[in-house]
């Protein structure tokens, strides 16, 4: 396994590695920001890298919230981007399903309707490609579950689960109860395809870990015997397909930029990308990325190192 | 691997196992009833078993219940029985918690305290050993996660986490929700035990399936990287010790009776019990006892060809 280059410091090292791309997809939790705090540099250098003709995409895991709504979270944090320039696995999913779910599966056009397990931004994404669902934020689905609800799901009653359903869509879902859960397993015990944005077992947040998608998830793949549910998230490549399907680009001309190896710096790799790039200012330290399983090809201690050759 | 016996129609047979046992160790779905329906001939089974001198004990991996509510549903469906014979998996968590813990672990001592993700019967259960918790059907822990969640919960505040919590006890819950979530990780994060009453993944109901305990279980595995809780339901042999250490009996002179191979007839054979005997009017198929991984020493197709012999 080849040694990940340290190129901070160095002029014609960052020259060289900024010359041979054309494309950074970033990560934004842990590269730009952590949590509430915008790193220093991180603005000056999304503007040397657009000085320089580049195209930036910020890639993100975070399902809750729309491409629309990142980019609001982006302008509040200073970095001006536009919401065609974010990628986030909501989106991800729904052009999946939009778009190359009726091709693999014909039956699907009589039950076109998904249930979604999760929040706004998955409902935006959902209905920008103009696909019908239902659960989702709907308080509905907010309430204890009854007897009444156990007969007429165990029948199968279209009083309570619609015939259209073809698909189940979970995502992080900060009003998870018992009932969606029942719903979830039922529509996919009838045939429903079992997707998730992603798989992120954890959420970061105010500096300690907090559920992610990944665990909204789990009790599920519990009750189908282990069946695990298609994910767009990093390092899944249903998410690169789509960022290449919508961008076009020369993967070979495209950098990955992040601060996770396992999910970050592995989706370049196994997305033959033609670099990755590690920062130091999130979860990986200098040692995960010199010794891990998985290396970046370059690393630096922070985002604002590439400064240095502007 | 042994074929099981078929022990139906043959009164000499019959005779001849019960002579072997002094102790009927019965789950009850599946063996007694299924969901609201008697099965005939289950109560004049049991008066016969009992007659007989036999100890009947209902073994039961129902966490929502404790034994007096195990109790009342037994006398609903016209079995007389006395809570001292009822055995269920929050008790047998309790007494776990209460008699084996604290001297495997002399620091609870100052951590006595139990965090509970479940319904009434463990609190029951809890209460009758004498063990502090909290959580469990509190309604403070029935609400939205807010900002001011996530900053204490991080922080370790006093204010959200109890420094005295040493375990966290997590069953079935009907009112699972995200904020119970973060708190079992969050204890478990901080030193607190990791412990279920059972991994059942899923909960008969109604004639087809819902989320069961080890669903509620595994968003915390899922957090944890994997790290399993210790689960007192059959077929785990916490719990066979539990009886046994209530009961003192000979366990050559006990028989597992279940309608399910994996958990109950696998509690038997890896207690060394006597014996096992499978009925056909649960979970398994002839077949399955007959061709499976997993084999009872003797079945009957339902519960009353016991009565055969009287």
């Amino acid at each position: 396994m080849t040694t990940p280059e340290y190129i901070a410091g160095s002029k014609d090292a960052i020259r060289q590695f900024l010359d041979r791309f054309d494309v950074f997809l970033i990560d934004c939790d842990g590269v730009l920001w952590s949590g509430d705090h915008l790193f220093p540099g991180a603005v000056a250098t999304l503007e040397m890298l657009r000085k320089k003709g580049k195209q930036v995409v910020f890639v993100t895991n975070n399902s809750t919230k729309s491409r629309q709504d990142y980019q609001k979270k982006l302008g509040g944090m200073g970095i001006p981007a536009s919401a065609e320039e974010v990628f986030g696995s909501s989106y991800s999913a729904a052009i999946y399903i939009s778009r190359i779910l009726p091709q693999a599966h014909p039956h699907l056009k009589q039950k076109n309707k998904v249930f979604v397990v999760g929040e706004a931004g998955i409902e935006t994404e959902l209905e920008s490609e103009g696909i019908p669902y239902l659960g989702g934020t709907d308080p509905a689905y907010r309430r204890d579950v009854t007897p009444e609800d156990y007969k007429l799901l165990a029948a199968g009653d279209p009083k309570a689960l619609d015939p259209e359903v073809g698909v189940v869509l979970m995502g992080l879902d900060f009003h998870f109860n018992y009932l969606k859960m029942c719903y979830a397993y039922q529509y996919i015990r009838r045939g429903a395809i079992f997707l998730a944005t992603n798989m992120d077992s954890t959420l970061p947040s105010a500096g300690s870990f907090f559920p992610g998608a990944g665990s909204i998830s789990a009790p599920l793949i519990k009750m189908l015997g282990g069946q695990e549910p298609m994910a767009f998230g990093k390092p899944n490549q249903a998410m690169m397909d789509a960022i290449e399907g919508k961008f076009k680009f020369d993967r070979s001309k495209v950098c990955m930029v992040g601060d996770r190896a396992d999910t970050d710096i592995r989706f370049g790799i196994e997305g033959n990308l033609g670099g990755t790039l590690g920062v130091l200012t999130g979860v990986a330290t200098e040692k995960d990325f010199l010794e891990g399983d998985i290396r970046p090809a370059y690393y630096v201690n922070a985002l604002n190192d590439l400064l240095e050759a502007a």
